[in-house]
């Protein structure tokens, strides 16, 4: 979820990369701004839904419960099963806001969206930190999809969600990098370290998060909360969307386990390789549907303009 | 600490890199095999200190203070202050060691330590997860270095020290990777990313460990904790240790900020050119003292050999 996917959409043709991409709905008390930017990301939803030979697929956005009213909630929900689109949204991200909702409405976030029929399986919920033991049964009964940003949630200082617990009851969890105003480099590879070792933190035990199960949940998982059925495992059938790795690094030697060694020790400079949809975007490191250096040279140019006024 | 440290010692020769290395003592309650052990490590400080045009610093090794009994540890203490070397110890790593030792000895490992006059400046204590706010006194009243080994303590489910408390009280704290047998990639940049990390989600708080002290902690404070004084910054007068960067990737663009660059962007594939010594060791990511390939291939074969018996 973020603003402007009108334009990221074009990116995602562009670059020849897959993109699940929701226009953020924030009303923040503002019942006429809700209305508005409602509208924006159904009309998103409604244009760019399959756009770039299907590369592109569109969510609706509502921020959060927080910042978004129980009846603007109600029609965002209508409306994602109308256009049978998924929705994307925050939940339980900090303790702080968890509690204020609580104490105002006398329900937890979880609670509350469930009471007013907004959960089921096409919803995918960002972070999901503060949660109660009743929220995890609520959101593995409907089916919520989890995406657990690690980085971003420690960075924040906001925590540590209980992956295994909410694993352990059936919820999908997928990984996720948040976006880069919470993290500075969106690195699956990193992200599935940092997943594995904050979990086995967590729980005081290092079996919790197998490395086989990490890499499930880079992939197959992901694809699955994004509601994306035809990507995340190489299978017959299914689209090639595949990142060839170079193992002849000092770093990846020796090889005894590969699920370990991708988890652990690969990092996204060992990726050479990139197909989507049966196209290579990247050949031996050169990036073959865009120009690399214009597009850091134009994306510095755009931030210190920003920084200067 | 590791064992046969003499080969690492020809390893730091031949391939120009810098090392402390410390030969490990471990007695289990063995008493002549602890006397073997500390005979082995003081015989490798005499021949080791200041090998390789002084690349090599000699350490002695206690492993930790519960397979090291009161008499050895005494010994240690004696024989490094005679020979002059730091010693590196294993210091409240696990809590379930820790809790044994204090119920054994009505004392934990620091009071124990310090009552036998052990802590001084030039000890090196690794990890530090599990210590009482009158440990953490002793350690700053003596002057001990604290190595910081946050992804293999997160890896082996061991917890997350209080560094934010250690440093507040004057403690110096540098990073570690651990050993391999407890990480998967002994590599730095990640280190400092998942340190700042930690530190945060555990004191909920986004402001604790700045990029900055964590760059510090890398440097000048891990040079510090090995007692070596002429590394661990640009300055004249000391030895020529220097990293260049690769800045022209798109994951340090755009660069607002040189230290969250280096911490939460870089990685060690970022590095192009390392010089030890004022001597160029990789340049252009080519190593320069070694042969790469031939080294991959010879550690790969002998880890088959090993998995093989």
């Amino acid at each position: 979820m973020y603003f402007h996917e009108d334009m990221v959409a074009r990116a995602v043709e562009q670059s020849g990369l897959r993109g699940v991409l929701a226009e953020g709905i924030i009303e923040a008390g503002d019942e006429a701004l809700g209305e508005r930017m409602l509208k924006e990301s159904v009309k998103f939803a409604e244009n760019f839904n399959g756009y770039a030979d299907g590369r592109v697929t569109a969510f609706l956005g509502p921020h959060a419960v927080y910042s978004c009213s129980r009846e603007l909630l109600g029609k965002i929900r209508e409306k994602a099963s109308e256009l049978n689109v998924g929705v994307h949204i925050h939940l339980a991200e900090s303790r702080d806001m968890v509690k204020g909702f609580e104490e105002k409405h006398g329900l937890s976030e979880v609670e509350f969206l469930n009471n007013i029929g907004f959960l089921n399986s096409d919803v995918l919920a960002a972070h999901c930190i503060n949660l109660s033991t009743r929220d995890m049964q609520i959101l593995s009964r409907q089916g919520v999809n989890v995406a657990y940003n690690p980085v971003a949630n420690m960075k924040l200082g906001l925590g540590v969600p209980k992956v295994k617990d909410l694993m352990g009851l059936g919820v999908n969890v997928g990984l996720g990098t948040d976006g880069a105003a919470s993290n500075n480099t969106l690195d699956m590879f990193e992200t599935m370290k940092v997943a594995a070792l904050a979990q086995k933190a967590l729980y005081s035990n290092p079996k919790v998060l197998s490395a086989y199960e990490v890499l499930r949940m880079a992939t197959v998982n992901g694809a699955k909360g994004l509601g994306l059925e035809e990507v995340g495992s190489l299978e017959v059938g299914k689209k090639a969307d595949i990142i060839l790795i170079n193992l002849s690094k000092p770093h990846l030697k020796p090889l005894h386990n590969i699920y370990a060694s991708m988890v652990y020790s690969a990092r996204a400079s060992d990726v050479e390789t990139v197909i989507v949809n049966g196209k290579i975007l990247m050949e031996n490191r050169k990036v073959k549907s865009l120009d690399e250096s214009l597009v850091m040279e134009k994306a510095e140019k755009a931030a210190f303009n920003l920084l200067s006024r």
